[in-house]
């Protein structure tokens, strides 16, 4: 990867000095409107600043645009920022009815100079810096304030909730504009937001929050997912299995779960005196299959997939739409191979990654190679090494950019993670390739090898799209809404001008249906241009519009969502052109 | 469905006769044995008979044949076998050392007659007859022991365990022998035996009783029948959903699980100070999605099938392979309607039935219609019967042989079972389509009709295969683990003659794969006869030979597990012969 040039780098400590200094100039027009407010923390975050007040009251949208106006004023009136450096005593004395400053400058160390920036003398904050010179240097027009969130203090949540306000800066209105428009943009393709919009999905609080609802469009999606998973799957040597989704405690004992990742399994169910749990990962039922009767090098390298469904507790507080919930499908795969199969198999997995992750669309892909950590891990480090070449060689095989996170690993294996950026330049962590020295060992694993005798099988885990939820949310995102044409939940909307021609449209309709595509038709009463406008709004990828002209020729017309349009196909160039697009993985 | 005739009525009797005689010389035979047995009952039963006993010491196998022996010479000595009546007081003094009958005597009605039956002078039961007069009455050739079960006194598990030995018998050797045989076939077919030697799933006490794990190959038997299912549904106008296996207290609680199910489900589970559970069914989840968003007629009739999993305790004693489970998938769907669109649904949904079961090779199918039971049901009389005439309006259209099974419903609503009978002759109930008047209720459900008010949907619950794991069982012993080529988990074997063959048998193998076939190679060491008897075993359909002219003259020839031969085939028309099959979803 490549690292920032110092000029980069100078450019953004820059840019954090002026966020910085414009949440000083917030706070001062917050406490210009509170005179009474507690201040708490204020630092320049990525875009932007935030500051945490403790307030006589909760801040409104209208209070933002008289703190706004207040920062106008002060930048205008172009104060001084000047650092003061002061003894313990008298910045305790100084800040005696800001509690949250008394607690910061009382947990300072002894030897710790104690600074304090001056904003003329409206505002006095305790601050390391840097800051800009005067309030003239920081622009009028490059920020804006952009919302009000609950914060606890120091994020214990045994302590007060503050109210924290966002806002974004850059010393260029012209960069402004185009940082909102982002904003504005990424608010548009938020992942619930179309969810609810098209319909995909939803969560329900009252039966449980985190828990995912498919709903019949979203559902067309995940089966068309999971249709091409399952097909790609068998056609690169995999096989498919299903397992339980609870265990008895012996499983998560032997595995090891319940000493390590207890706090995010659900809490236990008691079953005839025995306690069983909700799988929080998949592996233990496939090492149990494994476990049922001898392996022999001949039955190695044996590929295990599972769309396997898994729980796992997340505080209620993190949880957001389908990125972070309390259920999900994991499209998960254990390798088990011999030590010499183990680099080809490496190298294949990764390459499979690939090729599903760029089958949805998403093309630019990094890497990251995580290695053996300090401290106590399992495995041998000869293994740790070979399994981590490995790794190095197929990332360099395929080309990929890649970062290394030495020492990153889990104390049980290496792993590789691929992160895709997406059309608005976010990078999402997707597929993972884990190396595990710790379950063989645990569950006694063996294969009998050419030589008669009883070893260990390396062990890989897998997840290329990571979970089905999450990774849906990224796609919706990443797509806006506007999906290829093989994954959009309706395909064809089938438009008759007017209510003369639903016969033709009803006859279209059904042989669009029974050419395998999801089609609908839409007979309502609304004009043409009403319903190709809803049709757009819907992001169905092509309507097939009928009118005089057409039912006379025996022929349709197609318009594509971005509004391309092409007239007087017949029915099979039209099903031909389709057909097409959805092979090819396309947008119309 | 016909009734019995009189005289076909009469034969049962005096077959049950002759085998509730077996019984007590059976116990004759025991106390010959172990002159201190204590005896409980022994009633006779479908093909034979049992008795329970309470023995000094475990039964064991050779035990049976010295029973056995003791009763032929019984039978040859030619008892009569007589009634007696006698005071209850008289009937306590003779049992005075048989705790058991001591019981039952002690529970008759006052008025009761209480009689004996002697069996000669060596043995003497409490026992309301009919019994044969003589032991010459019965076949000394016409019974058989079967088998050894422990069985609590009066099926009560805190009462003593006894022995019980299960026996055959009929009038008629030749009868014997063939039930024996039909017996010998039905364990051959046992789905848990052919699961194991067709390595298809597996069940691991350690880990959970009752819960599957379905390997590789039972994993591409089930990924073919459920693609099939989803492409079925899709065309038959459902949508397919996905919800959550799990859900919060305020689920259960107003669905009415918690009040009328709660002994089938499993424990709660503690998350953030709420209970959660495991889903037991999966209406609940998607009457929240019903809910989401008001509904209007327009939108009806809506079919939202699941492939959910669910999970219910079931005792432990009481599991059995994959047909009495804890956890299973039903192959699920409610469907929502008007009341005017219930007629066309109802139709539908059985044709549709009908259509499944028939596509997996059951032909003959019957119907079973419950209706409205006495005392308390949810929903007017007039739904209940305009439902009732719906279903039985289906049935008829059909033209199925069909029971009605009056007040045998639910207290929520009608149905209609569907059984199939197997190769064997057995009858499985399958499908179910089951009227539902109390969740509309519950859950507040609407949708706005033509005149504007809000009315209660219809809600139909159907299953088509019920559950997979118990659908699969049954299709493993209907089968006999030699299934329709499209389900095989390996269709076809590659069988080079011998190692000179194995670059062609590589490619013929990768054509057979590229057309879309489960297909496998045996490069093995084995001469091909050998090959071909283990892919018989494996009831593989299809083995494509190769040897020295196929190489030649590049072609193929392929055996069917029957024995079928077909020689100098090209490999297009071996592909064509084989999807021909599989399309028609037919025997090789």
């Amino acid at each position: 990867m490549a690292e920032l040039s110092s000029k980069e780098k100078k450019k953004l400590e820059k840019l954090a000095t002026m966020r910085h200094s414009m949440a000083h100039v917030m706070a001062a027009g917050v406490i210009k409107l509170f005179p009474e407010a507690k201040i708490a923390i204020g630092p320049s975050i990525e875009n932007g600043f935030y500051y945490d007040f403790d307030l006589p009251r909760q801040l409104n949208p209208e209070d933002l645009e008289v703190i706004t106006e207040n920062m106008k004023e002060i930048i205008k009136e172009n104060h001084k920022i000047e650092r003061e450096e002061v003894s313990r005593a008298k910045a305790l004395e100084l800040f005696a009815d800001q509690p949250y400053k008394v607690e910061l400058i009382n947990e300072l160390p002894e030897d710790e100079v104690i600074s304090l920036y001056h904003l003329g003398d409206i505002f006095t904050d305790l601050c390391r810096g840097p800051h800009v010179e005067e309030t003239s240097r920081l622009n009028a027009q490059g920020f804006k304030l952009l919302s009000i969130a609950g914060a606890y203090w120091r994020g214990d949540e045994k302590r007060p909730m503050l109210q924290r306000i966002y806002a974004t800066a850059f010393g260029d209105p012209k960069q402004l504009k185009a940082h909102l428009e982002h904003l504005e943009e990424l608010k548009k393709r938020d992942h619930r937001r179309i969810g609810k919009d098209q319909d995909l999905f939803s969560l329900h609080e009252d039966a449980g929050p985190g828990l995912v609802y498919w709903h019949p469009k979203g559902g067309r999606m995940r089966v068309a997912i999971e249709d091409f998973w399952r097909e790609e799957h068998y056609k690169n040597g995999y096989d498919i299995v299903f397992t339980p989704h609870v265990g008895k405690s012996w499983l998560w004992e032997t595995s090891g779960h319940l000493d390590f990742y207890k706090e995010s399994m659900y809490q236990p169910m008691d079953m005839d005196k025995a306690d069983y749990y909700c799988k929080p990962m998949n592996c233990p039922f496939h090492i149990m299959m494994y476990n049922e009767g001898k392996k022999s090098y001949r039955d190695l390298p044996l590929r295990w997939a599972e769309l396997g469904t898994v729980y796992r507790y997340e505080k209620s507080g993190t949880l957001h739409g389908l990125s972070r919930v309390r259920g999900f499908t994991q499209d998960d795969a254990h390798i088990f191979c011999t030590p010499a199969q183990m680099d080809d198999e490496i190298s294949e997995v990764l390459r499979f990654s690939l090729y599903m992750l760029k089958s949805f669309g998403f093309q630019e892909i990094s890497a990251y190679l995580s290695t053996r950590p300090e401290g106590k891990c399992v495995g041998e480090e000869a293994d740790w090494n070979s399994a981590q070449e490995a790794l190095q060689a197929a990332i360099e095989k395929e080309g990929l950019d890649f970062k290394v996170d030495e020492g990153g690993g889990a104390f049980y294996g290496p792993k590789i993670d691929l992160k895709v950026k997406d059309t608005m330049g976010r990078e999402w962590q997707l597929s993972t390739i884990q190396f595990d020295f710790n379950l063989p060992e645990r569950f006694d694993m063996t294969f009998v090898d050419t030589d008669g005798k009883e070893k260990r099988p390396y062990m890989v885990h897998r997840a290329l799209l990571g979970s089905i939820e999450r990774f849906f949310s990224v796609m919706l995102e990443n797509y806006g809404g506007a999906y290829p044409v093989w994954l959009c939940p309706i395909q064809v909307q089938v438009i008759p001008v007017g209510h003369n021609f639903d016969d033709y449209a009803n006859d279209v309709w059904k042989k669009m249906r029974a050419a395998g595509f999801r089609a609908e038709k839409d007979l309502g009463d609304d004009r043409m241009n009403a319903k190709i406008r809803e049709a757009q709004n819907q992001k169905i990828p092509y309507m097939v519009v009928l009118g005089a002209k057409e039912q006379e020729e025996g022929k349709v017309s197609i318009r594509t969502r971005s509004g391309e349009q092409i007239n007087g196909l017949t029915l099979d160039e039209a099903i031909k052109l389709i057909q097409e697009k959805i092979d090819a993985k396309e947008m119309p």
